[in-house]
């Protein structure tokens, strides 16, 4: 991609509005733009990285074996009637009448409308266990939408929802989530932890939250510091994991005798970027879901639902991988994979140089943003520093002359001369 | 995949409320299901077919040199109140109040947001050509929501803007699109008439709207039958069909002297799929827009926007691809490459041998939709014909004691009996 035919309206100065690192980065480096009071239109350069976000989440839902649908944003009040949440659901739940008077809303949540659509499709014991999930446009109307993305009102989400014969089958189906909720994280560069919850008005016997350590947190997590040590990586981390004590802060308050030695309890701020429940027949009994048991009975089937904030992630990432230049983008998500920086543009060697780079890159698999504006190399430098992408790679009449190029790597700043030819081998290796 | 992991509602009987057949077909085939009058959930299988139709629209308009972003699907009133169109907007537009008694709406198109976002981004003619995209959900409230997703209320559509100095360069960007349109509807296996439109509410002096001939369709198109000979693969096809003639019924009646002898005068019905519009200086004017020119003269930049009905294509394709068994998915928007029918799954060798196939097919790339249910053969057969897949393996007790197994071409019925080590040459030549 040709910077010159790009739109990325980087700004220099720090937006004042912008309380929270991730939310000033957002808007210097041009990936978002605020339209409306927690509502974003994503740039160019922001929708790469919440598509490469997205598409984690997704490899990781389809390896646990879930299947992906879209239901629509827009839900009828009366679907939201049969659960009994249409009344209980706070002012959150955008709702209004379309223009024959019915009453409908943006789905903050999706548990009643897979039930239903459930409900209508499978009938069968042989059809179960499921786990159907979507990646959809949700709202919220937060009464103080703030930190950007953090906390919008129109924001991305992935919801999964599992469908069992029984509370075994959906302990499981809850266990391969809680896995690939690890999993996800850990492909995007995050370490996350989970924390035993309380149902609330979702309801169920079973909960965890996953924060991302950050200091800009809105969540204080008290948790068992072995937790730290526990690589992510080892089949058996989900099992030691949730072993291991995390509390929010204010259900911590709430524990008589911790069971963490107090030199062993760590106190951290945190992002919650995920959040799954069993909640068992809850909206089957509710909603009259039934399937054919082998014996022929029917029965209510049990049901889990497991949220991650596929926009938000992209807010936690940057505050958990920044510096003072900068976003600094884990390889898995960054926009694009090379930034290639030509100084001299109105140098016919320069330029032959830096396009026929880009091509062999790109032919390579790897995306280039190739920045052959008419510009300063500070300002190109600056730019390149600002959006974070993995590899810099500069261009300039003394490299071109003895054949080579700069290569810097974003996150540790390490700079080598290298040859056009072998450049390539230094990315892929 | 899986069948037997997958969620596929398939119904025998044709749904009594669909009139048209890529309607009933879509229920039947386990697309999608109705949440809300026009409303639609994408099941896992219409998921998939909606994805490969967006991938080619986003693919031709890559290739033309349009940028993607993203836009909100919730607008605030105001922004449209920039443009006078906020009073002028009909019905159709689903306007409702925050819970801080904003006025918002939930965007039936972008023209106002992606003006405005272009004005707070851009200042200066260096930044400019440019033409921007975004694929998103949309609403009208259509007061007689009708034919399943054909006109349906949530919608995803593709919509662009271009953006140029002057006249000149905005016919360019018109031209770049409707070549990009023809593109995009033969990569799609279907055959578009560009009809010269009348520019409507939302103004300009250039427009084209593009129709799929079908029998079903809305609209009543005459054209100039020298449209049907034209090769959509040649480069000057663009030049040569907006050379011909070719009239909505509506506007056709108005000309007085028809250009084109009666008997090369075509009458055909057609679904409208895409309409481009050229219409200048109109928002950028309205809504104070303004770049620099290369003279330091502060100008309104021309615009123009370019729709493709994306979930309204997927109707379209069936209405013009379908027999009396089913759909028949052209190859590039297929959900799986190939239907792969166990005839016995209660049998070990078959079982073996199907997902030995399976895993081979999927390793060379193809994707695989493997009936592995405990299900009748005359059941499974008449599933993989109603689903429409290109291709269909059937893998039975007695082939697999010859090595051999049936390959099906869904469009011509063509059955081959041919060997395990040569199936995958004759699906990849």
């Amino acid at each position: 991609m040709l910077l010159s035919r790009y739109l990325l309206p980087v700004m220099k100065e720090t937006p004042a509005d912008a309380q929270i690192v991730s939310h000033q980065l957002m808007l210097r480096a041009g990936l978002i733009r605020q339209t409306a009071a927690g509502i974003y239109a994503w740039l160019p350069l922001g929708l790469r990285v919440l598509d490469r976000i997205a598409d984690i989440v997704r490899r990781e839902q389809n390896r646990a074996g879930a299947v992906e649908l879209l239901m629509p944003t827009i839900q009828s009040a009366d679907l939201w009637r049969q659960s009994g949440r249409y009344d209980a659901y706070g002012p959150e739940m955008l709702r209004f009448q379309d223009r024959g008077g019915r009453e409908m809303l943006y789905g903050p949540t999706n548990e009643e409308m897979i039930t239903s659509i459930f409900r209508d499709c499978v009938k069968s014991y042989r059809d179960l266990p499921r786990t159907l999930y979507h990646i959809q446009w949700k709202f919220r109307d937060e009464v103080r939408p703030r930190f950007g993305v953090m906390r919008g009102r129109e924001f991305l989400m992935k919801d999964a929802y599992s469908f069992d014969m029984d509370e075994e089958g959906g302990r499981a189906s809850y266990d391969a989530q809680f896995t690939a909720y690890l999993r996800t994280f850990a492909a995007l560069g995050l370490r996350a932890v989970p924390v035993r919850a309380p149902t609330g008005p979702i309801g169920g016997d079973l909960s965890h939250e996953f924060h991302i350590l950050a200091d800009t947190g809105e969540s204080e997590v008290f948790y068992d510091s072995a937790l730290d040590a526990v690589d992510l990586t080892d089949p058996d981390a989900p099992a030691t994991l949730r072993g291991l004590y995390a509390m929010e802060a204010e259900e911590h308050e709430k524990v008589v005798n911790c069971p963490v030695p107090p030199e062993r309890l760590a106190k951290r701020r945190g992002i919650e970027v995920g959040h799954i429940f069993f909640f068992g027949t809850k909206y089957s009994a509710a909603m009259g879901m039934q399937v054919q048991a082998k014996d022929g009975s029917l029965v209510n089937p049990l049901m889990g639902s497991y949220g991650v904030g596929v926009s938000r992630l992209m807010g936690a990432i940057i505050e958990a991988s920044h510096d003072s230049a900068g976003i600094v983008w884990p390889d898995s998500v960054a926009p694009f994979d090379v930034g290639l920086i030509n100084l001299r543009v109105d140098d016919a060697a320069c330029s032959e140089a830096a396009h026929a780079l880009q091509a062999k890159l790109e032919a390579a698999g790897l995306s280039v943003l190739h920045d052959d504006r008419d510009a300063r190399g500070g300002e190109k430098f600056a730019t390149m520093d600002l959006i974070g992408l993995p590899w810099a790679i500069t261009i300039g009449p003394k490299g071109v002359a003895a054949g080579t190029v700069e290569l810097k790597r974003r996150a540790t700043g390490e700079k080598h001369e290298v040859s056009f030819e072998s450049v390539l081998a230094k990315l892929i290796p």
